[in-house]
């Protein structure tokens, strides 16, 4: 059954794909042996980060891009992580018209996560995504984050490109320098930039990548998605940086940190998993989250205990986790 | 010399107070053992929540919560995690003249946690640092957060009483009432509240909150964090609900959550960190890590062979993590 809707989600069927990736979000069992068997046809997509604050406009942005991208002939994945986005919860109807769009175009697939729900693993689920999306084929696949948090920053890291969407006049530009967001951009976007404030933004923008002294220059770009203004100079601005990664080895660099990242997450949640499994009928979580919340014992040591009880995890020792 | 540290905290002093939190949150071994020998001392100190979106003044908030609470002779922790924070990273001079105010208090303990940094746990190292200052006998934690991403909400969640804080004519409202964030409402409050739209937005939330049924009313009070209009009422308001959660037995409730939430992170880490340990010399993940980035062999394959060349984790057993 699951190779049946694997050799669907390679055809591009998309009741097939929103399948797969439900059973991806869900954690169930099936997701994940559709995901193996579906990552050795990953690799080819270009994923692309959107990092901006709620009133950035980054979801029109990701339409326009995606409406760009089609122009050009690539399909086009989006994976929206904001629980903010229009995307996510609907929104103005202008809104909603331009997605309608968007979505009645079969080679456009758009998914929203769900950020709250199972405990810690959203940055791994929408890696999850993205891969299903790259293995069905979208050439580009777009991922939408509010940039504030770190998961959200961990996220956006899993992008080969991010572009962090500013807009005049909000002071947001001060905060996404304080934040340190500018660290993560590839591409600086002044999105609004028909209103007033935007060539102040962007050159303050422009001094502060200047400061960088990096071997590559970050480009900072105007647009206004609502209009399509300077979409398609985007889209070349991607299609440059990914370029730049393939020339310069990161691209390589980058992919590896990203599968250390994905086995060390998977990792965890496994042994966690089969600790929960094997103490599962002696009670002793229970007995020992009483003990925690009572301060008979801390925490530190009831996860020892809880550890040594199931058998003693991986390798032993009594130094403490880092 | 963990031991005299932890001493020194118990009596309240400061710069022993600032290392132990920095050990804690740089995950070294000693901040592990003064939290263990802290523990006992911990579950007196009442953690407030303070969520809301970059603008909405939620630090100046704190501040005056603060000083009030000081005028009620009680002192006080802040913790503030959202990384656009005045508190983080300094502000306007208003702000700075307001935060220095406060910081020349000696009942008054600011501390800014570093969000990015460290793979997960933002959310437990947030309740470990809260943890230290309930045993160094501060009567208040106020826990700051920008409210978006779901370490964010886990963070917000790990305060006994969460506080939401909305502005008047941001669309802000919108947004928080899309994205769930009511839902872990305590109080509401309706900041910038000498601003065009507050009576509007009290009205908006007031109708939201009376559709919950609930047996608690959730109160929505309105505030001038600059002029300290509300905040006495804000004070009260926090006092009646730690009343409430004692009296209706949901502190208790409450706290084997925490507890049980804590456990499973710590005990998550520290299987982690076996596996890597045993793992360390063989160069098995780095192997692993390899072939995933070649697409040669799937994550979950890979996680589940780190965990057997580790020895097998607890349990065993072929069933993927969930």
């Amino acid at each position: 059954m699951v190779e049946a809707l694997v050799q669907q989600v390679l055809a591009g069927e998309r009741r097939a794909l929103a399948r797969v990736i439900s059973l991806v979000e869900n954690g169930e069992p099936e997701g994940y042996e559709a995901l193996r068997l579906l990552y050795p046809h990953t690799g080819r997509a270009h994923s692309v980060g959107l990092t901006g604050s709620s009133g950035s406009g980054k979801s029109t942005l990701a339409g326009a891009l995606a409406r760009e991208l089609r122009r050009r002939q690539r399909s086009v994945g989006i994976v929206a992580v904001d629980p903010s986005s229009p995307f996510t919860h609907g929104a103005l109807l202008g809104d909603r018209i331009r997605m309608q769009e968007l979505t009645s175009d079969p080679e456009i697939f758009l998914r929203s996560m769900a950020t709250r729900g199972s405990l810690g693993g959203i940055a791994s689920a929408t890696a999850q995504v993205v891969a299903v999306l790259d293995a069905a084929g979208k050439d580009a696949v777009l991922i939408e984050t509010v940039g504030a948090g770190q998961d959200e920053v961990e996220i956006a890291g899993a992008a080969e490109t991010t572009v962090v969407v500013n807009t005049p006049g909000t002071g947001d530009d001060v905060q996404a320098l304080k934040a340190g967001i500018l660290e993560i951009a590839d591409i600086l976007v002044v999105n609004k930039a028909d209103q007033p404030g935007a060539d102040t933004l962007v050159h303050l923008l422009q001094a502060v990548v200047s400061r960088g002294g990096d071997e590559r220059a970050i480009p900072v770009l105007k647009t206004v998605a609502t209009s399509g203004d300077g979409i398609a100079e985007l889209v070349d601005a991607i299609d440059e940086h990914r370029r730049y990664l393939r020339e310069s080895g990161q691209l390589e660099w980058h992919r590896l940190a990203q599968a250390r990242h994905q086995v060390l997450a998977l990792a965890r949640h496994e042994l966690l998993a089969r600790v929960l499994r094997a103490t599962e009928e002696n009670g002793q979580l229970d007995e020992l989250v009483g003990a925690v919340a009572q301060r008979d014992l801390d925490p530190y040591s009831a996860a020892r205990r809880l550890i040594e009880s199931a058998g003693g995890g991986a390798g032993g020792g009594a130094r403490p986790a880092r």
